[in-house]
């Protein structure tokens, strides 16, 4: 169905291993991809995926109607938009900018307005899911913004997502969504850790409790998820350290902002600050076992991890 | 079936919200029970459900093979064995003691060594589940025990659990598991209640916030089953916060003991010791988002809670 008419053109800035996993579902969808990414090793994966790798922003994004940045934060966001070589100068009326980074609603409305007053639509549409579900097309992504911007990028999004969370008319909403989902996604993170070494502290068989705890109240998505990189002693990053110290410290400014306390929220960015400290913050976020294994001296499966 | 033999006798000491339903899944299960409980309308609920009422733990022991105890802690505990008509002294060779009570597995330890002096057998059997499922029988229990204890306790484990984890074969690892558990679902509880307080605070539809994180990653059970109450505006106790105050007590005692910093457990513990100091110690769990609310002067959905 692809070949017989012309494929609708979509640009993806930013092809870690999120973007080029969203990326390869767009083309899998039929998409013409171009894409942008300053690492070339990343750039590569777009062309290997059946992309065409653009050399700035601005040459990933001409001539597409629907533009989906998967960068880091706000201030990647803004770069690839208005910095040099941005797309914001080549993006036509009518078009799309999906922002998929995690980012505070109050950092994503200003960099909405700016495009929405060139006549360039903005879907706030950070996404939850991980690399493996990218890849798959199969994405949560919790967006917000105009029905017009919705209605632009919905070819896309049906192509990324399994699930298309519509949380409101305007930019931000969806990001608000995201935060409130990392804050618990961090604490949950650190939790599990804690709850493994006072195990093994007690002396606890660790494969037994992770069997005990993931049948009981004491379960979360995130003990399910990572405790196993522990009993496997595997810390190669799916999702690194670096990445909960940013989204808490973004939790934690907007929650000062908003004159909230989260001691829950500031004791897990503690502890992910402590384990990036000690030499983890590109390591699986799981490390932060590592790290109470190394103050209390405690015995954590071995194995060939990154450590 | 129950009809056509004699009905195998167990005292259950402690008819809360937990014992009560055990006693009445014994009951249901062909077992003849007498049970004893301090607070009368507590005892009045065997009454009703089939069961004799006792006027004290020897009492409720005398001539039953399996005892199972239901108390609050370790000192309840040792009051119900130890203590005046405590049941320890009609306890006959070969019967055993089921303890269901959360507690230190250090705490554990002397007083299954002081009954098993006796010829009597302790089975480590905290349970998780809540009071609806210990009324259903489809509790899950955590035990440890000699082989002798499991042996002896077997008939009524089944009538009382769907999962029994038979974790170890000496008291003290059944109670480790639980109060690792415990650690995850206190600190769950107090982010999930500090997550909501957050979405409100950015102005979030907290009923779309539950039904958006229940399908992603930072979804926890607690998160799952604690949330409804702060939507129903529904404090009336389930599970109260003194429950916390009171186990994530037992697990900071025990890491200090260990030297085992555990910085998550000690700030929920802190949650939930102001909320207890705030007046809400008798209400149920899920009211540490009305400590977020007041202090931060959040609007939370409203109703004809206990507060």
């Amino acid at each position: 169905m692809a070949a017989s008419r012309p494929a609708r053109r979509v640009g993806v800035l930013g092809l870690g291993s999120m973007g080029s996993g969203m990326a390869a579902s767009l083309v899998r969808a039929g998409f013409a991809v171009t894409g942008f990414d300053p690492v070339a090793a990343c750039a590569a994966r777009l062309a290997g995926a059946g992309g065409v790798v653009a050399a700035s922003p601005a040459e990933a994004a001409a001539g597409a109607a629907i533009v989906v940045s998967v960068v880091v934060n706000a201030a990647q966001t803004e770069a690839v938009l208005f910095g040099p070589e941005g797309c914001a100068a080549v993006l036509g009326a009518g078009s799309v900018f999906v922002s998929c980074a995690t980012m505070a609603p109050e950092a994503v409305r200003p960099l909405a307005a700016r495009l929405e007053a060139r006549g360039v639509h903005f879907l706030d549409a950070p996404v939850s899911g991980g690399a493996a579900r990218a890849a798959e097309g199969r994405l949560t992504i919790l967006a917000s913004g105009s029905p017009a911007a919705f209605a632009a990028a919905r070819p896309a999004l049906g192509a990324m997502a399994a699930t298309l969370h519509e949380l409101g008319d305007a930019p931000g909403i969806g990001s608000g969504f995201k935060m409130v989902n990392q804050l618990l996604a961090g604490v949950h993170i650190a939790a599990a850790c804690e709850a493994v070494a006072f195990g093994a502290a007690l002396g606890l068989d660790l494969a037994r409790l992770y069997q005990v705890i993931t049948g009981s109240a004491g379960n979360s998505w995130m003990f399910e998820n990572r405790v196993p990189h522990i009993l496997q002693a595997d810390y190669a990053p799916r999702s690194a350290v670096d990445i909960f110290t940013k989204d808490l410290g973004i939790v934690l400014d907007m929650a000062r902002a908003s004159t909230l306390p989260v001691p829950m929220a500031s004791s897990a960015l503690q502890l992910f600050l402590m384990t990036a400290a000690a030499g983890m913050g590109r390591d699986d976020d799981a490390s932060v076992a590592r790290l109470y294994a190394r103050i209390a001296r405690l015995k954590l499966p071995e194995g060939s991890g990154a450590e």
